[in-house]
């Protein structure tokens, strides 16, 4: 097991601090554990109080002694309930909370802690720090990769017709969990869960879904509505294997395709059309241009291609991105997207995934996670792109 | 897959209704999709509008098709954004909303478009009428027990010397997802994820990490601390397999003791008093204590087995609940513990597990899923009790 070194937590603190200082805050509060996970290194249940100019507090309901462990925090304290933080913090006008995910009555403990301070949203500042990911980052992301390279080595020898698109993806997440894959995805959101066992066959990769993706799957019940199914692999029908690894919270997400006897041309074409528009993307993103540009330039590819229609889905059910950050969450900056206006820096790491979906028959596409170097990217899900037919 | 019927979520939602009137509340919102799922049958992402003396609406975003074809309200109408909610719903001065889980951010959105009104926590509500359980929702409990049953038949099968935790727990996820599990299980919380795979053997038993659980197990990582770990299952010590099943949305939770070789002394002779425990107090039930005399008296019971120390986690760790209600959540009413009073009536189904956790050592115990029916209790997760040794 890998603790965050000190030296990689003060400089994520670092970074934080300099954002609350413009943003005039005097303090923030980090009660969503992915942030205080971030910026202390431990996910016990806790409570990271973070003054603009003095050090960091971590109360810990929780395990303390394991938060001791992992954390190289310096002030460590218990806590049972927010009431008992100490009277002693100074006085604040303007207080930092993850106002974004932090349930409303939580929030409300705090400013009657807090009497006259203002609330302001801390998140987006923790959001942009994260768009720049450190060699500890990049180095836990590579040993995801490595493990995610193993997974999808295994889709041909597990793949066989009959069998249905969960019982594949269960084996793979139980192989890719024996090698260290933590088996839960992570989104900051209120209603979406991420899972692992995105395979989706033929008709299922066409079906749309709550979740913000061209292509939803069927799930395994209106509990569960996205994801693989209990649908068989026919032969001869693309078969879409979306998987996310995590490791030491840290994910990569990739996509290939696999058939069982013969990828229809309707699929193997278009995939072809998927992998020219991800590396003229990339190669663009090399020049500079911004998020926006990047994803107008990609539709263009795509019209270009004769793919407009199924390119990102099909309307009314298109989405608006072509990549996600990826991190220590699934979905976080930078994106590239319709609406997102920032170029695609150094240091930043993203899944790109273009994809056609056509109605009522099926999806293709590739997707990789891709660490942008200097002048140049890296494809960190390096392992073989071809349609694989077994 | 299985769609709830019109009459069970009229049935639902007449309930909720009632304590809506009782509150004086003119509507609710329903933002979180646990109990918008409860209330109109489908998790697609949707908003639930209840008005007390009116027929509810269903605001859906993605995917409408799916919505109308998974739920039986009669009002379901596209939403892109809160702002569309129709100028027309009549004026109301106090309103439901989910303010334990729904972010601050957001019920700030609701109270900007219903100016003067004040906004209650709901959720106390449908808690209370999800603390019973319909025929329906049994069925789907009975489903999720009969899958559990064969995943545990498979244990004595894939246990072996040397595997790690992680390894069997990724084995039985697979084959259970295989007949129909749904990979997750649910909690109300932020920071706390539920997962299938507690797998602990010899000394991770004993680990106390940031679960409300008398043992937390080791986990992954410092950003996965729970559950099975990459530790070796030896020769002669206690396997402990605590594995929850879900079947659309409605899940069940067992817990059976195993190991390779022999059973310590020190572990088949607690186990006998866990055993002891969970069916007194069952019995005791039955007889109408209400939840903290029971809690009460199965610490009572432990004190005179001689594991007072050990029982429900060693000190300053111990847990202050012996069983969780559950359903659509992993945790929710009714619960056997220190601070509920009401008694635990017909038509409650709860899991109850009582543990013993000796330092550095391990830990032993069992758990049921249970229903309480008129004049008797039923062992939904009825299989073999005995330790298993292979």
């Amino acid at each position: 097991m890998q603790y965050a070194p000190k030296e990689e937590i003060d400089a994520r603190i670092a970074k934080v601090k300099v954002l609350m200082k413009k943003a005039s805050l005097d303090g923030a509060f980090f009660h969503y554990k992915i942030d205080y996970y971030y910026l202390s290194g431990t996910m016990q249940d806790s409570l990271l109080f973070l003054p603009v100019d003095d050090e960091p507090v971590l109360f810990v309901k929780r395990e303390i002694s394991r938060a001791r462990r992992e954390s190289p925090i310096g002030q460590i304290m218990p806590m049972r309930s927010v009431k008992e933080i100490p009277g002693h913090l100074k006085p604040m006008k303007k207080i930092g909370m993850q106002l974004d995910v932090v349930p409303y009555n939580d929030v409300v403990k705090f400013q009657e802690l807090f009497g006259n301070a203002e609330f302001i949203n801390v998140s987006p500042l923790t959001k942009e720090v994260r768009k720049f990911k450190s060699p500890f980052e990049i180095a836990l992301m590579e040993k995801a990769a490595e493990i995610q390279k193993k997974v999808y080595a295994l889709v041909p020898e597990l793949l066989r017709e009959g069998m249905t698109e969960i019982e594949l993806g269960g084996m793979l997440e139980a192989r890719a969990k024996a090698m260290g894959h933590e088996g839960l995805l992570r989104v900051r959101s209120l209603n979406y869960e991420a899972y692992t066992w995105h395979v989706l066959s033929g008709r299922t990769g066409s079906i749309v879904s709550q979740s913000d993706s061209p292509m939803g799957g069927l799930g395994l019940s209106p509990a569960f509505p996205v994801g693989a199914s209990m649908k068989k692999i026919k032969r001869n029908e693309p078969v879409l294997v979306d998987f996310g690894i995590c490791y030491h919270g840290y994910q990569v997400d990739q996509t290939r395709m696999y058939a069982i006897g013969k990828m229809p041309d309707l699929f193997s074409k278009a995939f072809e059309a998927c992998r020219e528009i991800h590396y003229r993307v990339l190669d663009k993103a090399l020049e500079g241009l911004t998020s926006k540009e990047l994803f107008e330039y990609s539709k263009q590819l795509a019209d270009r291609l004769g793919y407009g229609e199924y390119y990102l889905g099909f309307k009314p059910h298109k989405v608006r991105f072509l990549a996600h950050g990826i991190g220590i969450e699934l979905a976080e900056f930078p994106y590239i997207a319709a609406t997102h206006t920032y170029p695609i820096e150094e240091g930043m790491v993203f899944a790109i995934e273009p994809k056609m979906v056509f109605p009522r028959k099926g999806a293709c596409g590739i997707e990789n996670t891709i660490i942008m170097e200097k002048g140049r990217y890296r494809v960190l899900t390096d392992n073989d792109e071809d349609i694989i037919t077994v």
